[in-house]
């Protein structure tokens, strides 16, 4: 009553008649629209949006996580969500905080000695070149703790956390300098410098905020911390920042809010914080020429503070390096502009964008033209010698993206919920379209680079009360699709954000994306480097140093080498992994019943699980990744001997008996199985498989699983020579499982060929 | 230069000709599926999958978050991610782990004291009554530790999480009974009952497998471990369930794999374990009388291991509870038909699904008629007397799901990379389609229930090898939507998954689920009982004892109270916060800098964050979800004051002066803004406002928010009669913050209305 498999492939070959499932509809495109009451319109925005199985998206957003600590990675147009990849927060799927390797990464993000196992991110960055972007890392911060973590988009995964020694609050970061000189970090409530204490009575004296400029080592493709340097600042709340680039290369704007230097207390009688820090009509905007400061730093005009060497508000201003201009009103964004010409800050209290020039900024600061000083002594550029033009836009603008074309700017309007395109050389508005509801920030594709690539701009919206089925008190965040190829703004696809709450976000072309499939063989992918302890194939072994036990170890599909492991209670186990696979997306994880341990292990990764076996048992571990038709017996046993238990002599029992017989019926089936494999081979190796590079890389694939198939064959022999039939009979099975492995993958490559023509040669 | 914000209200109305962006598409729909390649037949596709702003899904679709240790919701057929619900793993943006009603949660998660920080998550199953899904609770297992968690739908929130107090394994559960009674968890890997310690020579004498059948609590929506009971089962790899229904109901279904009872070693020349679990041609099927079961537990006849009532196999065997059937090779899915006459199994290295019939198995049961025992004297029935058909499927036979079409099934073929269609009374295939690539399970609309929807089908595909965009080695993987309404199958649509691999996923009509919007003002979300800490606004207090300060605080748009909190360093501070919002998904988050907690405050949440103080300094604490224009200053300060720090005299220092002219221009601006409000509110009320239920609670919010400000111009007025410019001006300044958020509230009406064709009366 059961057929093996062999018998199985040929039915199915003989069964491809009906597998042309992809048959005529058979509702008509207008009975759809009808069920479905779609419009003409909808239809448009579904055909703009809509990505067949196997399509690209042309753009790949990198958006904060908020407060889940992650960075979301998603698709344009088609809004599908690739990945969350784990930066401040341990997340197991990942094994990030859960594999040695990445603990290393999470242990540098402690705050004064204080772990952390959440991130608020908000503002990702992708490195530049020459002001353009190019996809090879990307930064985010955190501003629960000011830190910022770095991510490599060569495998997406992250490299490193860096702990600002100063700020006990941040927000405005990441931004970058056009050639990634430097990562932009700036504080967000005042404190004292140094993480200090003082009280509040002091606020105006001791309080401070600052920015740090962390320099990025393009080579290690890490921050550099002890090349790194920040500028004190008064106690405004420092918020955004950006960079200037071409003509505004070397400089940097930061913005603030609550110039007025309020200190709530509504439990006083003290009116609360959002009113004091928003009474005042403007706020300052800090104009910082770091290109001087970083000189300034490196002739050591600095006073180090926790070991790092910060430029006093009093060096700064004797250097020349901070002014301030007038900005309206609790201004959140502050965006240069392609040309680097301009800088655009909305006020979420104002109505209108202002809209500031770089050369009346440089003329003001050459002619020494202030209208006085702030109460720190900065000298402050008036606004009408700054002012290029301000634009009324509506209701609480927020923050800018630009776009391909020449002065063509996009404001999100918060109280409004529009979205404002918006000429900023000629000042006059263009266009507007209603959201739903409260847009954040709002990202257009490259939006913030020297050239941004236009097409498509996302509304970050801040709640979705009617726009998805409910799920509970708790909703999604929604992020809306614009077309902004036309000259009116188009709302093609609200995307529900299913975790967290996403600050900002960031978008580059696709196809600068060039991430690797697999590690190298060993590479601890938290380094870079070949893994210490990585092991071939033959190689992995068991050592032992007193009570810590090291297990070298493989994975492959579908097993484990070693398979047994006997340790005493309250041993320390490192089980150090290699994936020892090549095939692409064959990634197996490991995890020990009970022991809070799970790793993932991509083809040519190293990683080690390491656990105090502190409990008496017998535990399975197994692989966590589905990986193979015998992934359920992708398993093992750590077992841990009770302190005191002296072991019984007595080998592993045997709960099933082999006899020639069934060795022979293994072999006959395996000799079956293998005809229909090569019928296949044939069936591929007579087609222009090598021009599908996919297909070359599954025939690879398969072959290692049938070099695999032969040896299992060759030690089923050598069991039956000796007429051993349990092992002669199991190695046998093995030798099938092989096959079962090899027959897979070149069904895969077969669909493949089938599907994307290829021809018989 | 500042134009304040009344002042753009009304351009903004006059502005609204502009904002009919939706107009007219530039592009033709010819000329977009030209320049994106698509067919007719994406067209179609696009159209029965895309849903435009505001649409709702038809059917939700709660999918295991595999390693993430989540539950990951999703809508059929948009397949857009609402949600991610965390369960075993703690999560940020939910402050799951990090709150302290939460935290209580994972706390009872523990195993053997031992704190987890993730689950490998399986098999969701959400409640059932009479065999349909009722949509009230959802239910699913931990494989990496023998745990249940139990969510609530009616706040999409982890309400509970159960230890196994035998396993030390597990894989298959959770499955419910048709009334809820019970939640079925069975063992997976064999080990020692009680997670004991017995060496692998005595793997068949020692080590068991066991199913758990946890008693669910309706009316409190918790597990009741006390009573619940398990069943001794041989060392099989028990796997996949499922429990009978209508004819077969009290009856449940366990199968199993590696029934050889193979013990790996392949470091000392063994075969692997996956040669030897898959060696024989069948399994073993166990047929457990659960309802009897229930009955011998009540009677005492049972074993008490760690406190938890075991029903022995010797004791099974005598009351006749458990029998096997012979299952081919390596199953998986274990289904039961919607009339409950047949269980559908797959073999992953057989070719056919076999079909059993419960009236044969019955028949063969009251006959005795039994063709031996196995090895523990369990009664075995010979598989000729309990099959009603075997069907030819293809390679990898893993799962199946009903269809609303009667007798119709599909199952997933792991190997084949298929899915096929076919009639298990006939016994013949009807379709089949392919997917990519390597399907595990797949899931059709309440397709294990008593009434199948139909409609859809969801392949849930291990590899993404060639279908999306890369993302690095780690590749997401793949839920196909496949259309099953027509004859043939139709593939609709690509879902990348970016978070964990799912295993298992359930899907119910969208219209049963009736979830909260807010909570009961002061709930503990975690237990559903009022909060001992909710207070309401004016009842806000700070409680010292001895090292112990509890601050029982409110949270409204867009201020805490208190905001200032001074404490000694080494204090333990606990922030009681209860979110005093009416309004539908005005959510606020907690943070202290550095502190290491984050809150997620729904509407009439209370809960807790509670922090050592063990590092002096003046530490901001902020909301950490978007609430309003003035977001960025809802904040405090924690001032932790170092030991031995003797305070200076000194009040808060102001870093602002106001005057009259400040309060009199505040004022004559706050009148201005008014007005602009009135002329929404007229708006509002001429239209038909009462008809829309979200604009009722719109208007609410709104009516809310101009109390307050009532509130803040009568302390504004107070101020300045006593002539204390300096709070007059600050109170007029909140009583205008309290009008934006009315204003801002009133244009979401005011777009909800034009948007959804009311009238004017």
């Amino acid at each position: 009553m059961v057929k093996t498999i062999q018998k199985g492939l040929l039915a199915t070959t003989a069964f491809v008649g009906l597998s042309a499932a992809l048959g005529a509809s058979a509702e008509t495109l207008d009975d759809v629209m009808a069920r479905r009451g779609l419009t003409q319109q909808d239809l448009v925005a579904a055909a703009k949006t809509y990505t067949p199985t196997g399509g690209r998206d042309e753009f790949i957003v990198f958006s904060s996580g908020g407060q889940s600590g992650q960075i979301m990675v998603y698709g344009v147009p088609s809004m599908r969500i690739l990945k969350y990849v784990s930066v401040f927060t341990p997340e197991p799927w990942q094994g990030y905080g859960f594999d040695e390797e990445s603990k290393a990464i999470l242990e540098a993000g402690k705050v004064d000695g204080r772990e952390l196992h959440w991130g608020d991110t908000h503002h990702p960055a992708i490195t530049e070149t020459n002001g353009d972007l190019d996809g090879e890392y990307l930064f985010i911060n955190d501003k629960s703790a000011p830190r910022v973590g770095v991510i490599s988009l060569h495998d997406f995964e992250t490299q490193q956390i860096v702990v600002n020694p100063i700020l006990q609050s941040e927000h405005g970061g990441t931004f970058v300098t056009p050639n990634s000189e430097y990562v932009i970090e700036a504080a967000q409530y005042p404190g004292v410098l140094g993480r200090g204490y003082a009280p509040l009575s002091q606020f105006n004296e001791k309080f401070r905020g600052a920015v740090t400029y962390w320099k990025f080592d393009r080579e290690a493709g890490r921050i550099d911390p002890s090349k790194s340097f920040s500028l004190e600042l008064p106690p405004y709340s420092q918020d955004l920042s950006d960079a200037g680039k071409l003509v505004s290369d070397g400089w940097s704007f930061t913005n603030s809010f609550c110039a007025e230097r309020y200190v709530g207390g509504i439990e006083s009688g003290r009116p609360p914080f959002e009113a004091g820090c928003s009474q005042n009509d403007t706020d300052y905007l800090h104009i910082i020429n770091w290109r001087k400061a970083e000189e300034v730093y490196k002739a050591g005009k600095v006073t180090m503070i926790n070991d790092h060497p910060v430029i006093t508000m009093e060096t700064a201003i004797a250097e020349g390096l901070v002014h301030l201009v007038a900005e309206p009103k609790s201004p959140h964004g502050v965006d240069v502009s392609p040309d680097g010409k301009f800088i655009v800050v909305g006020g979420k209290l104002d109505t209108q964008a202002s809209v500031y020039s770089f050369e009346k900024i440089q003329k003001a600061i050459e002619e020494k033209k202030f209208s006085g000083v702030d109460p720190y002594g900065i000298p402050v550029i008036a606004m009408e010698d700054a002012l290029h033009t301000q634009v009324p836009l509506g209701l609480g603008p927020l923050h800018n993206q630009f776009d391909s074309k020449p002065c063509v700017v996009y404001t999100s309007l918060y109280v409004d919920s529009q979205v404002a395109k918006w000429d900023y050389c000629e000042g006059k508005v263009l266009d507007k379209i209603s959201i739903h509801y409260n847009i954040g920030h709002l990202v257009a594709m490259e939006g913030e680079s020297v050239n941004p690539a236009g097409k498509y701009l996302i509304s970050l919206n801040k709640l979705a009360i009617d726009r998805f089925n409910p799920v509970g008190p708790l909703h999604p965040q929604n992020h809306q699709l614009i077309d902004i190829s036309g000259d009116k703004m188009e709302l093609l696809y609200d995307m529900p954000v299913p975790l967290g709450e996403p600050h900002y976000a960031t978008a580059i072309a696709a196809e600068k994306l060039k991430p690797l499939v697999r590690y190298k063989y060993g590479t601890n992918s938290r380094t870079g480097e070949r893994h210490e302890g990585a092991v071939r194939p033959g190689q992995e072994r068991i050592e032992r140093d007193g009570t810590n036990v090291k297990v070298y170890m493989t994975a492959i599909r579908s097993h484990f080498t070693p398979e047994i492991v006997e340790v005493n209670e309250g041993d320390t186990v490192e089980f150090i992994i290699t994936n020892s696979e090549r095939a692409e997306d064959e990634t197996h994880g490991f995890s020990v019943s009970t022991y809070d341990v799970n790793l993932s292990l991509e083809p040519g990764k190293t990683a080690t699980a390491k656990i105090v076996a502190d409990k008496p048992g017998a535990f399975s571990f197994y692989c966590t990744e589905f990986c193979s038709a015998l992934h359920l017996e992708m398993t093992g046993y750590l077992m841990v001997k009770p302190k005191g238990y002296v072991e019984e002599e007595g080998a592993v029992s045997e709960g099933q008996a082999y006899s020639k017989e069934d060795y022979d019926r293994q072999t006959a089936n395996n000799v079956a199985t293998q005809e229909v494999i090569d019928s296949v081979v044939v069936y591929i190796t007579e087609r222009n498989y090598a021009d599908f590079p996919e297909v070359v890389a599954l025939v690879e694939d398969a072959t290692d699983q049938l070099n695999f198939a032969a040896d299992a064959k060759a030690k089923a022999e050598a069991a039956a020579a000796s007429e051993d039939w349990q092992n002669a009979t199991l190695w046998a099975g093995q030798w099938w499982q092989y096959q079962v492995k090899a027959a897979d993958i070149g069904l895969r490559a077969k669909t493949f060929l089938d599907e994307h023509g290829a021809v018989k040669k």
